[in-house]
């Protein structure tokens, strides 16, 4: 057992280093190239093609990490009370978390084909963002003549559309959760377009 | 002269085929190959490769050639009056289109970088929207205390998050011009946001 076990933690603790390395690096240059990576983990180029076939892999590896680790920290947010400040709580915890991992998903979105970025954010958040929405629509507080699913895809593509025009210079970091809450509350709340 | 000519303008009829044979296939199946381009086209796969040295050159090819379509038939809508009536418009002669090249939108999506993919959705259409938007701010009928450039990226966020939402079998296609109109009047026109 002993000759065996001890390979395969070996194994477990590369592929930690590795990911810790691409997602230090990611972090730093959403375009850090696999020999980079492998450098920064202080481990052989071959190593690291061993435990992940191609970069792509790696990347998604990494996003698929740090994604848990964003279900977890989003578990906290209170989303009990008044609907629009509750959204404005969601808001500015998924924002935090966006600027955090900012590079890392300019990688993604390079590297991966959209079908995994979506299918990679399936999950506890999800549900939970989903069940949010659709009690709130039940009280009255969002407007129920659009699909609670419809309004799911629309925080994503809000959240989204702010990082890619933030990277694009387009719009200041220090004004997303204020144009994003706007937004999101306008497409929410107004019945102006329900004709 | 002739014996040059000549090569270039089959080349350029080879390239033709090449490229209306792979929006046919693309438009049907978003993961045609090379192979079934070149069969459709009448051409061999090493003539295909030899103007499109990837599956993803060729992809990048028959979207751009797509979008001038979109240019041209979008300069026709009218987005006088109304600003409101005007968004509609602007909704359902984009949307059309959007259906019309779904499937080659499904395919660009899945073998471009998205960088690449907004890169290529700037020129004519972008400008003609952009003053719009700021056309109808000015006049108090968009809200104002949003950026422009904002308003611009969620029009197209939208766009493409029902575009995926259909294909994710999400969203009826015959709900969505209604869908995309009433989120995106609530967006520019609601103040109930800005606080």
């Amino acid at each position: 057992m002993t000759s065996e076990a001890q390979p395969r933690a070996d194994a477990r603790r590369n592929i930690e280093r590795i990911l810790d390395a691409a997602e230090t690096l990611l972090g730093r240059d959403p375009s850090a190239s696999m020999g980079d990576i492998a450098a920064e983990a202080g481990l052989g180029r071959v190593t690291v093609y061993g435990h992940f076939g191609s970069r792509q892999a790696l990347v998604e590896a990494v996003v698929r990490r740090a994604l848990l680790e964003v279900d977890a920290a989003l578990q906290d947010v209170d989303l009990s009370g008044d609907a629009g400040a509750a959204l404005e709580r969601l808001i500015q915890a998924t924002w935090q978390l966006t600027v955090r991992s900012g590079r890392l998903l300019i990688a993604a979105e390079e590297a991966l084909p959209a079908s995994t970025i979506r299918e990679m954010h399936q999950g506890g958040l999800e549900d939970r963002v989903r069940d949010f929405i659709a009690s709130a629509q039940r009280r009255g507080e969002f407007r129920s003549d659009l699909p609670t699913d419809w309004f799911q895809a629309i925080f994503h593509a809000v959240v989204h559309a702010a990082s890619t025009e933030i990277h694009a210079g387009r719009l200041e970091p220090t004004d997303a959760t204020r144009v994003i809450t706007a937004t999101l509350l306008g497409a929410l709340t107004s019945l102006q377009g329900a004709s």
